[in-house]
C-alpha cells in the first residue's frame, strides 16, 4: 500500500468523525465517541493501525510524518489541557496503551505517568504539593516503562523493592519514605542501564513517547500475540492503534476519586447505576483491594454534582451505544473525567432483561433485542446455580470452565472418586490439573476443581463434555496429595469435606450451599416469543418418557426429535424380559418375549403421545448392541469365582448342591454373554442390523406404537408418529425395515378401523448413508442426522474412549474444538452437506433434521441453518438454547 | 417397437450370417456358427429374441408371420433330413430348447422326441427297427412335454412308472416290456387329461410344436428366471431364443454313439483330444451313470472314421473360435452330428497353458491370451491343492466355496472346533449349515463343510472372507449330530476322523490327504510377462518379515506398500519390552522401555531393506491400540480366581506368602489392562495418536528405520522407505507426526553422515481423512488408502463383529458383496474418489496406492485402476492375481 506524503496517520478525539475501530483500535474509538458527544474526556490522540502496518513495511521506522503529527496533536492536548509536555514546572503526563480492533491478549499493556523525569517529577510534586505521590508516581512509571518498553524483567525492579519495604516497620508500598522512595529511583535507573548495555533510561519526555508508541508496535508482532491471533484465525494486517492520553489524578484530595461503574447491574440487569468508587485514590488502589471501595450510590453523598453528572453521562452513554455501559472515570479535584466506556459484560439474566427493558424503553429494536443475547447465556439460565442470596463467603474462584452448581465431599484420586460413588457418596474431584487416567473418575464425580489449567484444558473440555460443572485454574489452591487436602489463604479442607463448585461463575464454597434452578420470568418468555418471530429452524427435543416429553413442551420444544425406545427396556421388570429375548433360542422364543414388552411399550407410547398432543414425535427404533442389556460380563466372572470359594468351604452337600445350581446358571449367563460380546460394540450387531436380524423385534414395536396411537387418537388426542429406522448404511436396509413398519401398520390401524398419519425415516449416522442419500431418500420420509454417531465414524473415534487423547487434541489445538460438541463442519458438515444435495435432489420434500448432541450447540445450529435443515432437536434443557441460536443463525443469514 | 409385416421372426442354422447372440442366444448362434462352417450339425432353425419380445408386447401372442415362418423353416429341415414332421412311416423328430444370450437358470428346459403321437411311433419303431425303443422315447417324451410344456407335477408321471417298475424283476427301466410301456403311455396321458380338466395331450405335431414354442417364451417370465435376473441385474427385455433342430439317435446299434469332448484338456491345458463317450447310448445314458463311458482315445480304434473326423472338426472349432471348446456330439450310423460347442471351462492352470500355448500357435496375440484367464484363475494356482496324482477315492463332492485345501479331524460344533484348536488339534468344522453362532468355530477350523447352502451361503461367505478352504452345498452328506458322526453313501464318518478338504474343486477325501504347493512353471512366468506389459498400476504387496519380502518378490512384487511394524513385536522378549514400555509411568521411564525394542526393529528393517534391494518400502509407524499387547483381562481373572483359591487351601505361611506375591502382582497388571481397555479399540487411541500422545514411540521407530538405512545403503544396497502415519483424520495429525520424523531422520542421518533418499505420506483410512485430502495433502507425499478400516468406519461396520450378520446381509441381497471383499464403489469408492480428486488438486504428483485387502481382488483392482492410483499392494500369494487384474483393467480401459 502507498500512502501520500500528508496522510493522516494521529488524529485527536475530536478530530475524529466517522472512522471505524478498525482504524481507531476499540479502546480509541470509544474515547473519541465520548469526546465527540462532549462528554468530559482527558485530551489526546490516537495513532492509528495504519501507522502500525506502515511502521511494519517500512522495516521498523515510523512512516514519513507520523511522528510530526503526534508533536502536533500532542501541542493541541497541552494548549487545551493547560501544561506542558516536559515542563519542570506544570508538566503534562500521558498515559499510552495499545488498542487493537479486537481486544487481544499479549500485547502491550498501559504505560502511565509518561513523561516524567528528574526535573518534572518535581513540577509534579509542586502541582500537587505532594512530593510522596510524585515520587511514588515516578518510581511506578520507571518500573513500567523499563519492563514494557525497555524489555527489563519486571523481578529486578521487584527484588530491589521488596528489600526498601524489608526495612520499613510496616512491610508495604506505603510505609516506603520519600528518601527510600528516590533511593529506589536511583537503583531502578541503575538497573536499566546495566541491561541495556550502557542506554540510560531516557529522561527526555518526547523520547519517553516515541519509544513507548514503537514499543507497542513491536508487542504486535510479539510472540504471545501472534500466537493469539493464529489460534484464533485473526489476520496479522489488521494492526493495534495507539491511544496517547493526557493523565489525571483521583488521589489528589478529598474532592477526587476513581471509580467503575455500570449502567445497569450487571447481574440482575435491574436499570440502576451499579458501581463502586473510592475518594483520593487511583485505579490502582481499587484494584489492590487495600481499601474497601464504596457502593457507587454514596457517591450522591459525598459528590452529588459528580454523580448527578456520572447518571446524565451514562443515560447519554446508553442512548448513544444503545446498549448497557461498562466505563470508567476518575474525579480530579471535583471535575469528572471519563477514561473508558465499552459494552458491559453481563450474565444471562441480566442480558435478557436489558434486552426486553431496551427495547420496552424504544432504545432498540426486537431484532436487535435478539441478537444482544447470546445462545450460550441462557445456558447459565438453565442450570442450577449458587442462590444469588447466599451468604456463604467465596472460598476462592477459578474459571467458569463448565456451567452449574454442585456440591461434594473432597476426594484427590480418581479410583476414590469412583469407588466413593459406587457407594452412593457424591464427590467433587479435586486435582492439580487432570489427564486422561483420571477419567473414570471424573465420570464419577458431581463436578471437577482443578489448580492449574484454562478453559480448554483436559478438565475443562472433559466437563463440557459430560455436561458436569467444572472451575479449573483456581490458582489459590494449594493442593497436597500426601496430606489428603488442600489450602486456600490458610484455611484447610481435607479428604471428606463438602464443597461446593460454581462452574457458572467459577466460584468454590466451603460447605453444601444451596442451588437453586433458576425461574424463567416473563421477562424470558417474552424474549423467547421474539426469536421465535424470527427463525426458521424449528426446534425439537430429545425425550424417551412422558415426563420428559413435558418438560420439553414447556421449554418451547415443537415436536420430539428422538425418542430412543431402548431407554424404555431399562426398569427392572422390563430388563427381564428384554434379556429372555435377548436369550431366546428361536423366533418363537423370542415373540414369546416381545408380547410381554408389548404392553409396557405401548404405555410408554401412549404418555409420550399425549403429552405431545398435536405435536410430531420421532420414535427411533431399538438401536444399542443387545449385550447392553445383560450382565457385565467381568462381575459375572467374579461372582462365579466367589461361588467357587464358597464351594471349597461348603459344609453339607445340601448347599454344595444349592451352590452348584447357582453356578451353573451363572455360567450358562456367561456363555451367553460371552457369545453376544463384541469387540467394537459400536460398530456392530445394532440399529437396523438387528430389526433385519430380527423382524420380530421391529414388528413389536411398530405394533406397540400404533396401538398406542390408535388408543390415544381414539381418546381425541393428535398423534403424529415419525418412525425413525437407525444406522442405515445401505438403501436395502431401509427398504426392508420400512416394508415391515408400513405392513405392521396397516395392520394395527385395520383392527383399530382407524388411520393414524405416520412417516418412516431414517437416521443418517454412517458417512455410507450421508454418501449414498440419493438412493436412501427412495425410501425415506425424513433424515434424521445422527451426529453424535457420524462424528465417531467420520473420525474413526469412540466417544467412549476419546476421553483419554481428545482433551489434549483440544488443549494442543490439533482440533479447534471438541468435535462431539461443536460439529465438525470440514469433515462431518461435508457430508451433511453431501446427504442433502443428494436427498433433496431425488426427493425435494424430504424432511431433514439433526438430532446429536450438535443440535443444541449454537455454531452447530447455525450450520444447520445455512444447510437449510428443517429442524434441530436437542435436549429439553437446551430448547430455549437452540431456539435463540436458530434466530440468530436466521438474522445472519439475512 | 413395431415391426413390418414380413419381418425376420425365423432363422435356419444356415441361413444365418453376422446376427449375434442376442438375436440368436448362445445355443442357436454355436449352432448356426458350426453349420455356416461346414460342420455336421443336425438341421434346425431359431426363432429370435425378437420373436419372444414380440410375443408379450402382444399379449402373449405369436408375432404376426412367426408360425408361418417357422412352419417354412420346419419344411426346409424336412427336406435336408428326408424326413417328415408328422409322417407316419418316416417321421422327423425335433428337439426344443430355449437359449437366451446369457444363460440363466430357471427357464424352460429341453423338450426331446417332440413330433411322436400315436402314428407316428409307429413310424419311429420301423425307422429303427426297436418297438421298444420307440415306446420308451414316446413315454419319455410325453412326460418330459406334461411336466414342461404342459405343467403337470414330475412326480405323478414318475409314481406310475415306480408301480410298473416294482412289478419287473430286476426294478429297472430297461426291464420294462413293450406292453408295460405300452400301458405307461396311456396312464400318462390319462393323467395329463385330468390335469388339464379334459385337455388331452396333443396329438398333432405341430399343435406340439406351437406349445412347445409358447411354452419357452412363458417361461421366460416364470418366477424363477425373473428371479434370477433380478439379482443379476439382467433386463427383462432382452427375452429368449427358440432352437428347434432335428433329433439324431445315438442308440441306433454299434455304429452309433454319444460323446463329450474337450478340444484340449481342461485340467492341465495340454493340447490332446479329452472327452468320453459310449457306443449305442443316448446323451442321457452317460449322464445316468449306468455305464461306464470309455476314455475318447478309445474312439480311434473303435470308429476311427469318426474319430479322425471328430479330431479334423475340433481343430476347425478351435480355430474358428480360437478358444479350446467343449462339444457335445453324437454318431447315429456311423454319421457324426454336432450338438453343440462352446467355451470349454478349464482350471487356473490349462487357462494359462492354453493361453500361452494358443499364442505360440499364432490362434491369438498376448492381449488376447492375457484376457483369456481370470485373474480368480490363478487363485486356484497360488493356494494348496490336493495333489494331482492322489489314489484316494472322492468320499463327495460339494460346491467348490473357496479355494485351497486342508486336513483335519471332524468336529460337529463350534465349541468343540474352538477347544481342539486350542489344543493345537486341526479340524474340519462339519455343518448342516453355518450361522452366526458358529463363527468362533469356523475361526478355529482349517475349513469347513457343509451340506448345504450355496455359493453365497453363510459359511461360504466366511470361509472366503477368512480364506479358509470350504465346501458348501454337499448335499450327499447326511449329518448325524446326535451320534456325532456323518454318512455319505453308507460310509460313517465319526467325530474324530481325518479328512482333506478341497475348496477349489469342492471335493472331499477320507483320511489325510496330499496337498501340494503348485509350482509356477516357464509358460506362468511368460504368461505373467505379458500381464506385466500392460498393465499401468504398480502391484506392492503387504509384508512384515524378510521371509514375506522375499516371497512377495518371488511373486513379481514392485515394492512393499505395507509393513506393519506393530507385528515385529510379538516376539517372547519383544513382548516383554513392549509391555514395559505401555506400562511405563512417564516419559523417562518409557524412553528406556523403547530403547530395548530400538535394535530389535533396527534388525528387522536391516532385513526388510535388504530384501527389497531397489525397491520402495512402506512402513506404517505403530498403529493397533496397546491393550493388544497385554494379557487378557478375562485370562487374568481366572488366573486371580485359581490363585485365591489356592491361597484358601495353602498349607503353610510361606506357600501363603507366596502366593500373596502372585496375587499382588496379577492385581497390578489387572489394574493397568483395566485402565488401558477400550469400548471400541477399533475407534480409540490407536494410530498417529499414540504418536501424538507417546511422541518418544515415533521418535524410536523412526531412529530404527534410518539407522537400518543408513548401514543397509552403506553396504551398496539401495533403500527407499516410505513412512506412513496411520489413523489421521486431521491435518495437524500429520503435520505434527511429519515434523517428528524429518527431525529423526535428519538427526540419524547427520550421525552417519549420509543421505538416504525417503518420503512420508499417510494412510487414508478414516472417512474424515478422504474428505478433507486436500488440507493433508499439503503434508504429504504419498496416500495409501487404508480400505480396511475405511470400509469400517464408512459402514459404521466392524470387521471383527460382522461376521455375525454380514453374511446373512449377502445371502439375502442386502449387500450385493461383502464389501470387505469387494470394494463398495458407491460408498468407500466415492470417499477414494473424492480424496484422489482432492488431494490431487493440490499436489498432482501425489503417489496414490491402497493397502486394504482390496488391492488383491480384481474387481477392486480395476476401480484402483479407474480412479488412477499409482499401485495396489496385496498379501504375497495375492501379487500375481494383481498383476493379471492390472493387466485386465488396463485392457478393458482402453
Amino acid at each position: 500500500m502507498e500512502y501520500d506524503r500528508d496522510h493522516k496517520w494521529v488524529y485527536l478525539f475530536e478530530e475524529t468523525g466517522g472512522e471505524d475501530k478498525d482504524l481507531l483500535g476499540g479502546k480509541g474509538s470509544g474515547l473519541a465517541d465520548m469526546t465527540r458527544a462532549g462528554l468530559p474526556v482527558p485530551p489526546g490522540f490516537i495513532t492509528t493501525t495504519e501507522a502500525c502496518n506502515a511502521y511494519y513495511m517500512l522495516g521498523k521506522v515510523f512512516a514519513e510524518g507520523m511522528w510530526t503529527q503526534a508533536r502536533t496533536a500532542l501541542k493541541s492536548v497541552e494548549e487545551r489541557v493547560g501544561k506542558v509536555f516536559g515542563d519542570h514546572t506544570n508538566p503534562l503526563l500521558v498515559s499510552v496503551r495499545s488498542g487493537a480492533a479486537i481486544s487481544m491478549p499479549g500485547m502491550m499493556d498501559t504505560v502511565l505517568n509518561l513523561g516524567l523525569n528528574e526535573e518534572t517529577v518535581r513540577g509534579l510534586a509542586e502541582q500537587t504539593g505532594d512530593l510522596r505521590f510524585a515520587l511514588d508516581s515516578y518510581r511506578r512509571f520507571i518500573s513500567m516503562f523499563g519492563e514494557i518498553v525497555m524489555g527489563v524483567a519486571y523481578e529486578k525492579f521487584e527484588r530491589v523493592l521488596d528489600r526498601y519495604k524489608a526495612q520499613t516497620i510496616g512491610g508495604r508500598d506505603t510505609d516506603l519514605s520519600t528518601d527510600q522512595l528516590s533511593d529506589i529511583i536511583t537503583s531502578y535507573k541503575r538497573i536499566i542501564f546495566a541491561e541495556q548495555h550502557g542506554h540510560d533510561f531516557p529522561e527526555d519526555p518526547h523520547e519517553q513517547l516515541r519509544m513507548a508508541i514503537a514499543a507497542v508496535f513491536d508487542s504486535w508482532m510479539g510472540r504471545r500475540a501472534m500466537d493469539y491471533r493464529r489460534v484464533n484465525r485473526i489476520p496479522d494486517d489488521i494492526g493495534t492503534a495507539v491511544t496517547i492520553q493526557a493523565m489525571v489524578f483521583g488521589n489528589m484530595g478529598a474532592e477526587s476519586g476513581t471509580g467503575v461503574a455500570f449502567t445497569r447491574n450487571p447481574s440482575t440487569g435491574e436499570k440502576t447505576l451499579y458501581g463502586e468508587y473510592l475518594l483520593n485514590a487511583q485505579g490502582e488502589d481499587v484494584v489492590a483491594g487495600i481499601r474497601t471501595p464504596n457502593h457507587i450510590s454514596q457517591l450522591h453523598d459525598e459528590l452529588p454534582g459528580v454523580y448527578e453528572q456520572l447518571v446524565t453521562i451514562t443515560e447519554r452513554l446508553e442512548k448513544h451505544y444503545r446498549d448497557m455501559q461498562d466505563i470508567e472515570f476518575t474525579v480530579e479535584m471535583g471535575k469528572l473525567w471519563m477514561l473508558q466506556t465499552r459494552s458491559a459484560k453481563r450474565t444471562g439474566a441480566a442480558a435478557v432483561r436489558v434486552a426486553v427493558e431496551m427495547v420496552h424503553e424504544g432504545l432498540i429494536d426486537k431484532r436487535d433485542a435478539v441478537r444482544r443475547v447470546a445462545p450460550t447465556q441462557l445456558d447459565q439460565l438453565l442450570h442450577p446455580t449458587v442462590s444469588a442470596d447466599v451468604q456463604t463467603k467465596v472460598l476462592t474462584t477459578g474459571l467458569p470452565a463448565s456451567p452449574g452448581a454442585a456440591q461434594g465431599i473432597v476426594v484427590f484420586n480418581a479410583d476414590e472418586a469412583e469407588e466413593a460413588a459406587q457407594n452412593g457418596t457424591k464427590v467433587i474431584l479435586v486435582r492439580q490439573e487432570t489427564s486422561p487416567d483420571d477419567f473414570h473418575g471424573m465420570v464419577s464425580a458431581q463436578a471437577i476443581l482443578t489448580a492449574f489449567g484454562g478453559m480448554t484444558s483436559h478438565a475443562a473440555v472433559v466437563a463440557r463434555g459430560m455436561g458436569k460443572p467444572c472451575v479449573t485454574g483456581a490458582n489459590a489452591l494449594n493442593i497436597d496429595y500426601n496430606h489428603q487436602q488442600f489450602n486456600v489463604d490458610g484455611t484447610a479442607v481435607p479428604k471428606g469435606e463438602w464443597i461446593t463448585v460454581d462452574g457458572t461463575t467459577g466460584r468454590i464454597f466451603l460447605g453444601q450451599v444451596p442451588t437453586t434452578q433458576p425461574k424463567l420470568g416473563d421477562k424470558f418468555q417474552e424474549f423467547m416469543s421474539w426469536a421465535d418471530e424470527l427463525r426458521i429452524l424449528r426446534v425439537r427435543a430429545n425425550a424417551d418418557t412422558p415426563h420428559d416429553a413435558r418438560v420439553a413442551r414447556e421449554f418451547g420444544a415443537e415436536g420430539i426429535g428422538l425418542c430412543r425406545t431402548e431407554h424404555m427396556f431399562f426398569g427392572e421388570e422390563r430388563l427381564a424380559a428384554m434379556r429372555e429375548m435377548i436369550l431366546a433360542d428361536g423366533v418363537r422364543a423370542r415373540e414369546k418375549a416381545l408380547d410381554k414388552l408389548l404392553p409396557l411399550q405401548k404405555g410408554d407410547f401412549a404418555g409420550i403421545f399425549r403429552a405431545m398432543d398435536g405435536l410430531p414425535v420421532t420414535i427411533r427404533l431399538l438401536d444399542p448392541p443387545l449385550h447392553e442389556f445383560l450382565p457385565n460380563l467381568i462381575d459375572l466372572l467374579g461372582e462365579l469365582a466367589e461361588l467357587k470359594m464358597s464351594l471349597l468351604q461348603a459344609k453339607t452337600i445340601h448347599e454344595m448342591n444349592l451352590l452348584l445350581d447357582e453356578i451353573d446358571k451363572k455360567r450358562q449367563m456367561q456363555r451367553q454373554v460371552e457369545r453376544l460380546r463384541e469387540t467394537n460394540p459400536m460398530l456392530g450387531l445394532r440399529g437396523c442390523r438387528l430389526g433385519l436380524l430380527y423382524p420380530e423385534v421391529t414388528r413389536m414395536q411398530t405394533r406397540a406404537i400404533f396401538e398406542a396411537a390408535c388408543e390415544v387418537q381414539g381418546q381425541g388426542i393428535t398423534v403424529m408418529p415419525e418412525i425413525m429406522v437407525p444406522l442405515v448404511s445401505t438403501a436395502e436396509e431401509l427398504r426392508n425395515q420400512a416394508e415391515l413398519i408400513h405392513e405392521g401398520a396397516r395392520q394395527v390401524m385395520g383392527e383399530h378401523g382407524m388411520n393414524v398419519e405416520y412417516t418412516v425415516g431414517t437416521m443418517i449416522e454412517s458417512p455410507r448413508a450421508a454418501l449414498t442419500a440419493d438412493e436412501i431418500a427412495a425410501h425415506a420420509d425424513f433424515f434424521s442426522f445422527g451426529t453424535n454417531d457420524l462424528t465417531q465414524t467420520t473420525f474413526g473415534l469412540s466417544r467412549d474412549d476419546s476421553g483419554r487423547f481428545l482433551p489434549y487434541y483440544v488443549e494442543r489445538k490439533i482440533l479447534e474444538d471438541d468435535p462431539f460438541q461443536v460439529l465438525d463442519r470440514k469433515g462431518v458438515g461435508q457430508l451433511i452437506q453431501i446427504s442433502v444435495d443428494h436427498g433433496r435432489r431425488v426427493k425435494p420434500d424430504l424432511k431433514l433434521g439433526i438430532c446429536g448432541e450438535h443440535g443444541g450447540e449454537p455454531s452447530s445450529i447455525a450450520f444447520c441453518h445455512e444447510l437449510g435443515l428443517n429442524y434441530v432437536s436437542c435436549s429439553p434443557y437446551r430448547v430455549p438454547v437452540a431456539r435463540l441460536a436458530s434466530a440468530h443463525a436466521a438474522l445472519n443469514g439475512q
